[in-house]
């Protein structure tokens, strides 16, 4: 039979980049392609000692169903960890969501009617666009650069779309382009969301992951008006698989939060929310995210300094500060796209910029190269193949 | 600030029945108001057994990220079974979900525009109208009758509605009636469905629930167009909190399907699809839904037996065939809100049909009983002390 899909799917569908990414899984590629955390660092062991306990201790509070907001301890740890990061709870509430994702679709739901604007950086992450889209929003993206978005072409984003809901932005070692939002970039977009009144929608899945550099505060922590929504993820300081994230917005939402995430999943899974709060109390958390820093600066050095080495010298790329990726550009607005293709080929997966595109028409220069998967070798191995594929195509 | 929330969650908020729900926590209220499992009935020990064997032999494959379809062997696990039920997998696929509330969040998603009719069950699960509202769709209700809907208000709803784009039905032991659509109505609701060229949500959470009676043919298996999404839950014959369903569709949907899986949550989580498809094929999964079939009638049996001893003759209710609710109806079409208000006042909770409606300003006159939850003394109690309020109210 014909399936009449709703329209607001019709964006969704398509991308440029599904059959390269499912190169991924041929173990003779190199895959800088992923977007995964570093398995090794799964701090496996006290995950499994905890799920013993708490297995044994409180069996119906792990299998029954729970609050939509959250396992409430783990709420107040994060609260906590973020009052010291100077973002207060006076005025704001914190629920647990399955992932950073399904913050992307709480706040679509909740704030953006079809045919309305987001305001995106470009490139941004390809599954928070796709969320956006599948709400039917327009997507109007400003160029970002190595210390955030592009102030004039934000607020001319701005003037000329005044149906925008929100702003979207990742402000430490964004995905894909691995760039941190500078203080003063960060003051002057909250004075602009002020200005036009829109929301932010702050997502800060890497923020703990800095391993370089000073910490810049939050959005979230400069916010008078409870103009912004913040969110964080386990998913690369625990594991990805856990589902689990979490929202901070003004309480005055707190309804409106809670009926949309009952009306998407009811709750998020309560095993890994104990198991979460367990490890952030009781075992030695801080010391789990030192050990990544550490695993993650080394990585980040390896494969700067093999492209340093290897790659053609008119390809630009910023060692990043923390997080997962780099982003490299072909100089002269040259199209990624067919280099990227050419790279996988030669045994080499990226992603080419295109694919985090608010207008996947438009051709990018960039490609990401993820650092936490690739081993040693492959790191070595795969910026030799590439780099002599840059000397192959910028002579 | 004032925050613009988005047109769509406008039908969401305010149901009535929050605030009476809110008391289900008094430890001194009888709860018959929850749409609980019974907690005695989790494989507790098996769960255990299973996590700590998969997180010592295979814990990458648990904690990083998975796939949007789900686990293979699960998913193959479940077709098998549900070949045996008449569903067939040459045209069909079967994707994991996160719990039979994500099915609802995905169909509303991929096939309704906003303004666009959902014909319902009239009453109907809480949770699936406000999911369809959040995507700003239409609800129009058909009388539920103790064999399945109205025919004839079901055939007048689709003629006077030509943007119905799908059907929503539980046709087993139906959330809140408790009531099973016959064999001959699921056959001329799905000839109805071809006739007006409509798809239908058949949500099956309960199906593998029955204790009496004969069971039914699903209408997936009655499918010859691909015009039914069926999906079942892990919910009630596992866990609630794995948060685990399943969605059967036709297979040109997959990619259709997967795309807006990833936008919601990218994947299910992958430890409980492993318990999951552990305990299905290594453990007695037959004998642990004997046991919970045994406890289930037992229980309905007591709650039947005891609200016809205690009610007002006048008060009608069904013996149920399996699930977890009975819904009474109080004569004459007389509301049933100020009855359940003062159920609460004199300690026993249930919830009034308004609640499941479709238009949450007409009164009904059932309530619903859940009896999957409470102790058998507060199945006695609890109808003693109803039954003394039904004699007050009619005389």
């Amino acid at each position: 039979m014909e399936y009449n899909i709703a329209d607001r799917m019709g964006q969704v569908e398509g991308s440029v980049i599904r059959q390269l990414l499912t190169l991924a899984g041929d173990p003779k590629m190199i895959s800088f392609g992923s977007g995964n955390p570093a398995s090794e660092a799964f701090p496996v062991a006290e995950i499994a000692a905890i799920t013993a306990r708490v297995l044994a201790e409180d069996p119906i509070a792990m299998l029954q169903y729970g609050l939509s907001e959250g396992y409430a301890p783990l709420r107040d740890t994060l609260k906590t960890r973020l009052k010291a990061e100077g973002i207060g709870f006076e005025n704001n509430e914190l629920y647990i969501v399955s992932g950073g994702q399904q913050a992307c679709d709480l706040m679509a739901k909740l704030f953006v009617n079809e045919g309305e604007t987001v305001i995106v950086e470009e490139p941004s992450f390809m599954g928070a666009l796709n969320t956006f889209r599948s709400y039917g929003a327009k997507l109007v993206g400003v160029p970002m650069e190595a210390d955030g978005m592009d102030l004039s072409a934000l607020e001319q984003a701005l003037k000329s779309h005044p149906d925008c809901r929100f702003i979207y932005m990742i402000p430490n070692f964004q995905n894909p382009t691995g760039f941190t939002t500078s203080l003063e970039k960060r003051r002057a977009i909250y004075a602009l969301a002020q200005r036009y009144d829109v929301l932010i929608l702050e997502d800060d899945p890497y923020g703990t992951l800095r391993f370089a550099g000073e910490a810049v505060p939050s959005l979230k922590s400069l916010d008078t008006d409870g103009r912004v929504v913040y969110t964080g993820s386990f998913s690369k300081v625990m594991a990805p698989a856990f589902r689990l994230g979490y929202m901070v917005f003004d309480a005055a939402l707190s309804d409106r939060f809670a009926a949309a995430k009952q009306c998407v999943d009811v709750h998020s899974n309560l095993l890994f929310q104990h198991i979460c709060y367990a490890y952030m109390t009781q075992y030695d958390f801080e010391g789990h995210i030192d050990r990544l820093k550490a695993l993650y600066a080394r990585k980040a050095a390896l494969m700067v300094e093999a492209m340093t080495t290897h790659f053609h010298p008119a390809v630009r790329f910023n060692s990043p500060e923390g997080g997962l990726f780099i982003m490299a550009f072909l100089p002269d607005g040259k199209d990624a796209y067919p280099f990227v293709a050419e790279g996988i080929t030669r045994g080499v997966l990226t992603v080419p910029g295109v694919a985090f595109a608010a207008d996947p028409q438009k051709p990018s220069s960039g490609f990401r190269l993820n650092f936490s998967t690739p081993s040693d070798e492959q790191i070595l191995q795969g910026c030799k193949i590439l780099g002599e594929l840059t000397h192959a195509w910028l002579g």
